[in-house]
């Protein structure tokens, strides 16, 4: 059986078209069910797929002469989508070439290009980079926003506990899960005035979003396991994904040090090598890599900049997966049950009291 | 040799009195030159004292009636602060009865109440808490705003970066600080307006602040060795500190699991224990609680809420150190042989161009 084709932007990312198809090859190569569109550098990408036999039968290259720049502005890109790679990627699954793309590039651009040519979904102001993140409990958590919305109102912190919440119920199993929002405090009166809006918007809802609404935490105990969703803006989401992965490097690097600080610690962690690899295999961010825009109309996933082949077929192997599993269609489902009438009721502004408009001056 | 009298907010905390005193007399017990004056509830307090013979004689009781509240709103406490063990402790340093103060309460309320007391060396508009974070390299880094401020302009953060940089030429002896905004790309066009702007302000200035100016950093590059001090507002800045902590205690976490999954890993557990040990040793953040509220006119010294006695005595040898080093008047003195006008001047915002003040619609 074949999956519908994946649309490979293959010109983004920090190590470009090389990285990319090679990604692609390793994903083929655990999963022959897959089949790509290659969109980039005509000469480029047709030299790489060269390189990997048996990726050429199972991909078609699509010609764009431009790529999006790395610091180019969203703007500046949308004028461009009829050229770029990234931007004919998301055209072909417009036109139902692809059933899902795929980029490394500029997240910005990425996300206006995706949003301005597919659409939202009903009820839904702006997409919201989610991914799962591993946990001590016994399954993942779903995280967003990653890095697509620098700035957040209130309003569209709650459509994203929304979405996280049909993202968890799909992928987890779970009938209501447990929401709760990123803060720099777990009391009420910590962090921004919308962060304390939205949840008071969230806290009003109550039951009828099928998720329970747990409040406020802080980033050092969202991977417990006693957290379904967390919700964030894209700027505070994305420091704190990549502090944690920055932590785990450093860790790992202390482990090191430490493990050949001596002959005995040598000995020591090649007994247990082992346990030691395991560890390595479940930090790597490689392993962790590919985040949905939720609350699309189609499936758009982002692949870190900086991912290895081992990390852009991880980022295939979850898109994949999505459309396995029809997860647009299911969170469509999902948020139509909930109804829009209730996801714009409940993101609407209560008025603040007297008290609560007091100027916060620290946390 | 006698060190100047630390007031200690003993009220403030998760765990209060008990652990506050019980940090105070570890530290005593590893550094005679200590004394304190604790401020709180007077039976509480002396109850906690009698627990730890030879506390007694280092350390006098001031009666506080009063506690601020973890969820207490900064506005809402400065009216109590001639009542409360928070604000009596810095009441203390500025009638000169104690060298500096140290508490483990309300950071935002602690922050206001600091600053109106103390008020802001010369220049400065608001303090900024900052800390020494571990790093790959030969030395520390230093990191602020880590949560006194929550939302920052460019003017701010151009002030926590001339004050990060004056607190690294002291404690780490550099004549030219790397100095790096934290941001969510490395680009120049990534981020909010506020850091944009900020990063066009510390560009202009060069040389005149004497530190080297290095553009952004994104979270995950931050402990690699490569940059000495790292700025960013106070909300960000907890999000990512706390980010990096739970990470740790993740991997921590695991680490203990996959050694205890076999027998085999078990045995290469207990060869290796130095090791490991030295690794939590490292990773502890009770080893690197107590940050400083740079920018005042006296020392202040927040300690963690949830930091046991061990966390709560680091906090106090860091207030010790920052007292033996004189680093404020050294701070103070570092400002103004950069000019109050160079301080003024440079954190003035220059007149946007039409294209950057385009809305910016993600990253």
């Amino acid at each position: 059986m074949s999956l519908p084709r994946i649309a490979v932007d293959a010109m983004g990312g920090d190590d470009g078209v090389q990285v990319m198809v090679a990604g692609a090859a390793l994903a083929l190569s655990r999963n022959p069910a897959l089949n790509f569109l290659m969109v980039g550098d005509e000469r480029e990408v047709a030299a790489a797929i060269a390189r990997h036999p048996g990726l050429a039968g199972r991909c078609d290259v699509r010609h764009a002469p431009d790529v999006v720049a790395g610091d180019e502005r969203p703007t500046q890109a949308l004028r461009r989508a009829r050229t770029t790679s990234m931007g004919l990627a998301i055209d072909a699954v417009k036109q139902g070439e692809a059933g899902a793309a795929v980029s490394a590039g500029n997240t910005g651009a990425l996300m206006a290009m995706a949003k301005l040519s597919l659409r939202m979904l009903p009820g839904i102001d702006r997409p919201a980079l989610a991914a799962l993140l591993p946990t001590l409990g016994d399954h993942d958590l779903v995280m967003l926003d990653l890095g697509a919305n620098t700035a957040c109102d209130a309003r569209n912190l709650v459509q994203f506990a929304i979405m996280g919440a049909a993202y968890a119920r799909i992928v987890n199993g779970l009938a209501s899960p447990r929401v709760r929002l990123l803060n720099i405090g777990s009391e009420e009166t910590k962090g921004t005035d919308d962060l304390r809006d939205a949840a008071a918007m969230l806290k009003q809802a109550g039951v009828a979003l099928e998720f329970s609404f747990d409040g406020f935490t802080e980033a050092d105990k969202i991977s417990r396991g006693d957290v379904d969703v967390v919700v964030t803006d894209g700027f505070s989401g994305n420091i704190a994904l990549k502090a944690m992965e920055g932590a785990a490097r450093f860790v790992a690097d202390l482990l090191r040090r430490s493990f050949s600080s001596s002959l005995r610690s040598k000995f020591g962690f090649l007994i247990s090598r082992p346990a030691t690899e395991l560890l390595r295999d479940h930090l790597d961010p490689n392993n962790h890599n590919g985040a949905l825009f939720v609350g699309l109309n189609g499936v758009v996933v982002k692949s870190h900049g900086g991912a290895t082949a081992l990390g852009v077929a991880h980022a295939i192997e979850i898109t994949a997966r999505l459309l396995e599993e029809n997860l647009t269609e299911r969170i469509a489902a999902d948020l139509a049950n909930v109804g829009i009438e209730t996801i714009q009721q409940t993101a609407r502004p209560t008025p603040r009291s007297a008290d609560q408009a007091a100027p916060e001056h620290g946390s």
